[in-house]
């Protein structure tokens, strides 16, 4: 389970200006196994003209089984602070992603592995500690609806997203709509792959930046700083290299086949770190995805486009759609 | 490809004298790559209350690039045909179900490897002809709305239809919707799957009944008279049925997970010939599933219940949405 945040990113604080030329605007949190990021998101929603202001990344409040207590109450805090340094918004909404698997619709964190709740009701206890309308999501399924909305994959139906970073999340739209599954859709990073040994593995395991740059360091002894040097160095012809990269690209086209097969996928939106790799990941991807098919259409392949605030804007979408206008 | 039609089924016309009772019905055809299928389809739908009735089996009218325009004038004649018989009853819509790969939206045949056509305007040309309203769709996907909304997947939002047959199709429902992905979706049979000698293979060629039979006969020499055989061989013991039993097995569990882990898929409805091995097929695929899966859900396995008749059903189902009322 991962979110589109990047770690290496730093905290910014940008007070910028244009925030007091709007009068509305939601406030949105993106809660991560470490960090929860925060962030004011105005604009028209409709035009795709949005905005994010004053990015702020806090630690996460981790409480075993109270954490979901204790990050509603860290989000009313932050609430809080906002409002007091932008008096002159009207934060009439407020969004909240949180990873694991989560009932959307219920407005449920049902199970999160890393944060240690189970069952816990974000938006009915938000929503009576702040008074506004919460819109609340998985974090890549969110993220997923921004890209769907406003970003990569805008005018597509049929859509792959994958977040390919430590591990790999997935979010899809079929036929123009988002698939929740109950909050168990998406996990492809556990689907199964052939694995290189002969029994299946999941995608993760291969697919991953951060199994590229472990398999390395396994095949090799070599630590690398990260999947980024794993590719370099295969591009240069190191056998290792070589091989590990060949193995991620064969699991990524392996799953991505999958999607194609079973749901017609025509667009493949790839984010996070790995993503970065460019022509490096797209190309052999694309080709090996060509041999693994037969009749089906082939998919195009794009970058992810709202980078790392794409969870912050997908709640902040779902947060407005619950007040309404834009 | 494959439909629900029993190829083992008789043609049966029976008058059956319960249509008088109905003054509004649905003409629907199932066209297949040997026989097209017609019967009038009567009853509430929002009930659940469908009989169908008269249905008549006929060669499906080959002619290489024309056989679109073939199937069409066929199509013709017969509503002629069943207008005389039944003077009493008012056909409001035809329904019609094809093969191969469907703009369901357009109304277009897009391509059928086995029928010949190539973007073949179903819709425009019937409703043309006939002066009615026309449900067109492809085979199983209409089956499987069938099922979705009067069969074994009533009330389910996650569902995963597989026909297990000569070939294996699907139909996959997400949040409620019947995933269409342009005509493109529900190719799961020609999904890529581990193959026993390691480069992936596709479902089919070691998952459907045609593939169970035509693999034991290969280790064997032993021609036997279909799946079923080879299922109770593998229940006596015989080493080479247990074999190709299990790689079934592992096949088409390996594909619902693929479902369960993308999609979230908490129903799956299995028909076509080789669910008739009832419990021999069931239990070990859904205990190899439960295998491969670790924090998902785990699905609920049913048969399909609408038999042969689901996909003149679903077309007559879309048809009478177009005609409006029930």
């Amino acid at each position: 389970m991962n979110t589109l945040t990047d770690p290496s990113a730093a905290s910014h604080h940008e007070a910028n200006s244009s925030a007091a030329k709007h009068g509305n605007a939601v406030l949105a949190f993106d809660v991560g196994g470490t960090d929860m990021k925060s962030g004011i998101v105005v604009g028209d929603v409709n035009s795709g003209a949005i905005e994010v202001l004053d990015v702020r990344r806090h630690p996460t409040p981790l409480d075993g089984a109270r954490s979901g207590e204790s990050v509603c109450a860290r989000i009313v805090e932050l609430t809080q602070e906002y409002r007091a340094a932008y008096p002159q918004l009207v934060i009439d909404a407020v969004g909240v992603t949180v990873p694991g698997i989560v009932d959307e619709e219920a407005g449920i964190g049902v199970f999160s592995a890393n944060l240690g709740w189970k069952d816990f009701p974000f938006t009915a206890t938000l929503t009576q500690a702040l008074g506004l309308p919460v819109g609340f999501g998985h974090d890549v399924s969110m993220a997923g609806e921004a890209e769907f909305r406003l970003g990569a994959a805008v005018g597509k139906k049929d859509v792959l997203i994958l977040v390919i970073g430590t591990g790999i999340a997935g979010a899809v739209l079929c036929d123009g709509h988002r698939v929740a599954g109950g909050g168990y859709a998406g996990e492809i990073g556990h689907a199964l792959v052939p694995g290189p040994e002969g029994a299946p593995v999941i995608l993760e395991s291969l697919g991953s930046a951060g199994a590229v740059a472990r398999r390395y360091t396994q095949a090799t002894g070599s630590v690398v700083s990260g999947a980024r040097d794993v590719v370099a160095l295969a591009a240069e012809g190191d056998a290792a290299a070589v091989a590990v990269w060949k193995d991620a690209i064969d699991a990524l086209a392996f799953s991505i086949s999958q999607c194609v097969s079973i749901l017609g996928t025509e667009t493949v939106v790839l984010g996070g770190g790995l993503s970065m790799a460019g022509p490096a990941l797209f190309e052999p991807l694309a080709a090996r995805v060509d041999e693994l098919l037969t009749f089906h259409r082939r998919p195009e392949y794009v970058h992810a486009a709202l980078g790392e605030n794409a969870g912050l804007i997908g709640s902040a979408l779902k947060a407005r759609s619950l007040a309404g206008g834009a």
